[in-house]
């Protein structure tokens, strides 16, 4: 059943970020922005997330419209989730979550594990 | 004492979710934006949050180096808290955060109890 979401909010940025449901949602939705991706993708680029976990926060983006299940591949119909149109509203978003973190990262001295240039390119079908 | 932040993320919008630190502080970073802010002002347009929990974010914010607190006004030296450059680095990410709930709010039949117009001009000092 899809979520309901409270009608009042204190202000536009509370609403967002219930939206977007958190920091795992959130970083799941900036590698589907880039291109749909199978389900074992998602799981080589979140290592600290459980299949339970996984599984759980895709099940809860597919509640709240933000991300859907297709089927690519004309053979062997491999399913794909993919950001819906709903998810795509919220790509500028994503991108400045995403951008600022590159920007800084020298500023900052950290570094990352799978930036998005480390997503393969998907397996000819 | 400053907050040590880990070296490595998964990716970048990890990092940026981690710097934000979660709902509150990023709202509180939003309304910061707009302009320097008493304590008494962030707490009209907060009153989700208690005393205790605003003044434990507003001081996670300037352990992180995002907000300060400075003395405004010639003669009767109030304290408002206000972005630091770290802080207005995060310009256009919470920009984008707040501009995408108010572009949806029609769409999802939501509404804002503390838009940014409703903030009032400082009294004049």
């Amino acid at each position: 059943m899809t979520r309901v979401l409270a009608k009042r909010f204190g202000c536009a940025t509370e609403f967002t970020l219930e939206v977007l449901g958190g920091k795992w949602k959130t970083i799941i939705l900036c590698y589907l922005k880039e291109r749909p991706l199978r389900y074992g993708e998602l799981r080589s680029v979140l290592p600290k997330l459980s299949d339970k976990v996984l599984t759980e926060r895709l099940r809860e983006l597919e509640e709240a419209g933000l991300v859907a299940r297709r089927t690519a591949g004309r053979t062997n119909g491999t399913t794909v989730y993919c950001l819906t149109e709903r998810g795509n509203s919220l790509r500028r978003v994503l991108t400045e979550l995403y951008e600022w973190g590159e920007a800084q990262a020298d500023a900052f001295g950290v570094a990352y594990d799978w930036p998005l240039t480390k997503l393969s390119e998907p397996a000819a079908t």
